[in-house]
């Protein structure tokens, strides 16, 4: 039992974790946990970092335990239970003492809390990369007054995962609920590349004929390249695994019918209140509500007949399909959170952001280098634009398009790479074809529209009475 | 001076049409403003119909015009200026009272304002059609208890628009928000009528070269098919119009960034909530935001260069194209209220709202007529799958996939037709490919995977300790 500043409460798969990573980091920890018998096998699990952890019984025990100033991780459930667990703490803590929400919080539930008289100071954490990177290098996205964040930097930059080039993949997005948000983009991406990724394993598997142990090598040969990610390198080794009960292909034995917890949701409803373009995402978290509709898709299969057959496009068309989607996906994400920075007066810091990306996360990859990069030049220019990416769009775009026309054609579903090739088409296009909407709301309902020559007559010679 | 059992509060262009179609249906009506010489300017217009209005001066003695029961519609602006009315009007009405919100509210304020101790009943009322509808008949989606909906049916019924067959265009939705919700899927589908419109109208543009004079048939030739509708014929008046400055099309003068007033959002951020996809509606949204950007497209022309070129498709497959697309995007609203009926615990009569929106409101269209039929078939069976539809899929896909096809190749921005197309394909795939993203999920968070054998190991051999 050695002397802390430092607490953890709910010791499940993530907090246990999260736990025994400080603990290793050298920062001595106590941690409770509400069913008594979890702290003790947390404890007696230890190992000989139990030196440096102090289990508590009871909520007043582990307060006693930590020395002020005070930082108490909470690792609950998100949601009702967060709650609860502030307000059993308000008795117990004061101003000097912070507390930090490390779940998967919705970062509207982080401001509100943030604004409610805690007598405690409070700030909310993002956590990526799941129970290995809890316990080994998460990337963590922080939000919360820049106190809070000098008082927690070293443990957090110490417990993170860190780049290629030894950054601790750690940093302050940006008051209350701005580590929460950044997360939840994060999640939305997340949705979006697996998305992606799962179009064309389709496109393989559906159009070119191949099975999954000649698909795996595929994903693990464009992990060398330009889409090398923590994703595709998995999605290989999906695609390679062998049942272990009937000795065939694992993949081709898993229900197509995708889980949510519905972080990707919270992304496309965030995107519309800021009115942010991200139909990537959208098209992701649309294609796991499809999947879980299996009956309705069965019978349509019934009624339309199955689709398939040959497509014209080579497996190098399908990885620069990817890179493109990937980069006009990114694109779509970044500049939200300038949206977002514009309307909750945040100053985000998009290639910090890129950097923490870089390692611990689901998402990592070493794109992202490129985007930290290409963000710190201009960071309001749409990612688009930047030189680097510019020029990989202009390799790899004419690929997306034969990609999507033949999936269009053959009936194999590429709602996300679609999505990502309209809503480029639609950014750079100069003259668009709003002006049709435009004319048609003020047909019927005296809208009015602007002049392409500036003059001032704002409606149409409808002769309707509109 | 008559007596009367309703009252109307608001006299702006939508409270002024709607109380000149109740008088003019035969209802007495008292009105007023909270600007007094908008009531009196109001009464003073109404020519012979003033017989059966009666002006008062202020809120007292508006309720005291009214003989009870009484029935007050509110016509004011969303949001704050209801609750402020309701507020008012708490000191002078009673239980046997019924105030009736017939702006454009969101359902969610709806339910709450019912939910809340109001000394009298409170519904909410879905009007679409504009001012010409108010005036003349518009569509009516009331929401709200049945003993409210029979006070008022006679006479929402007699200002509503009649559909060929007769039959009024104003019906009961369901409790409290379901008129308020209805009318938001209405406008969604607007929206994505009006995005797929300006798709084809942009094929026709910069993939046939065809001058607004020669599209402005096209429509007025579409209307006369299958795709009559009132967005379609009033296309075409819009294409064939002439701007009075400079004598050009009046097409070719107006600015290519449409304007929201939020509706179609709404309706995106409730099916997130519902997890009912609606891809057609989201990228209509979305090509709205695109189109307000206008900066950023230019810049993106700039650096990718124009797009367009020659397409190989015909008018009629374009005209093809718009009959599956809106054959899917309905589908896809339709669907929707169904999840909204599960999920809200409302007995929403699908066939009924196709055949409140056959006339009198925005997307009036002879289809509804065939909707309504197929829904009164089998309602809880998607669209895609009546045999009407479905055959009308058969002729017109092949012609959907050309028109994606080739605005991909060319770079002609198609987000609404081919998040149709996309959905539709996933829609008929009994064996999807959301197996990868389950096996990525259980590798990653170990969330456990469904067996197509239905046996119990949930968990794949990734031997990553996850």
């Amino acid at each position: 039992m050695t002397q802390t500043h430092t607490g953890l409460i709910g010791l499940g798969t993530m907090g246990a974790a999260l736990a025994l990573n400080i603990a290793e980091k050298g920062f001595p920890i106590a941690v409770w946990n509400r069913t008594g018998s979890v702290t003790q096998a947390f404890y007696d699990g230890a190992g000989e970092l139990a030196a440096r952890i102090t289990p508590a019984d009871t909520l007043e025990t582990l307060v006693q335990a930590i020395v002020p100033p005070r930082a108490i991780i909470l690792m609950v459930p998100a949601g009702q239970a967060v709650d609860d667990q502030l307000a059993s703490l308000t008795a117990l803590l004061g101003p000097e003492d912070l507390v930090i929400d490390a779940g998967n919080a919705n970062f509207r539930d982080t401001d509100r809390r943030d604004a409610e008289e805690l007598p405690f100071r409070f700030m909310g954490i993002g956590v990526s990369g799941g129970e290995e990177g809890a316990r080994n290098g998460p990337a963590i996205m922080a939000g919360g007054s820049q106190a809070a964040w000098s008082q927690m930097q070293d443990l957090l930059q110490a417990i993170a995962a860190r780049a290629e080039d030894g950054t601790p993949c750690a940093d302050h997005m940006g008051p209350s609920g701005a580590g929460h948000f950044v997360k939840t983009v994060h999640n939305g991406i997340e949705y979006a590349d697996m998305q992606m990724i799962s179009e064309v394993y389709g496109m393989m598997r559906d159009g070119l004929a191949m099975e999954a142990p000649d698909i795996a090598p595929v994903f693990a040969r464009w992990n060398e390249g330009v889409l090398q990610s923590y994703l595709i390198e998995i999605s290989g080794k999906v695609a390679a695994a062998t049942d272990p009960l009937d000795g065939g292909p694992m993949l081709d034995m898993i229900v197509d019918a995708a889980g949510q917890k519905g972080t990707g949701r919270w992304t496309a409803v965030e995107a519309q209140h800021l009115a942010a373009p991200v139909p990537v995402i959208e098209a992701a978290v649309m294609a796991r509500n499809v999947s879980a509709r299996r009956d309705e898709r069965v019978a349509g299969e019934a009624r339309f007949g199955q689709a398939g057959g040959p497509v014209d496009v080579s497996l190098d068309d399908l990885e620069a399909a990817m890179i493109a989607g990937k980069i006009l996906c990114y694109a779509q994400g970044f500049s939200m959170m300038t949206s977002a920075a514009r309307d909750f007066d945040w100053a985000l810091d998009l290639p910090a952001i890129a950097r923490v990306w870089r390692a611990g996360c689901i998402i990592r990859s070493s794109m992202l280098n490129d985007m930290a990069q290409a963000l710190a030049e201009d960071p309001a220019r749409n990612l688009i634009l930047a030189p680097f990416f510019a020029g990989l769009l202009e390799g790899s775009l004419p690929a997306l398009r034969r990609v999507v026309a033949a999936g269009a054609l053959q009936g194999l579903p590429l709602p996300a790479l679609s999505a990502g090739l309209a809503w480029f088409d639609l950014m750079r296009q100069a003259r668009g074809t709003a002006n049709m909407i435009q004319g048609q709301r003020d047909f019927f309902g005296a809208h009015g529209f602007g002049r392409l020559d500036g003059k001032d007559l704002r409606h149409g010679p409808w002769g309707n009475g509109a």
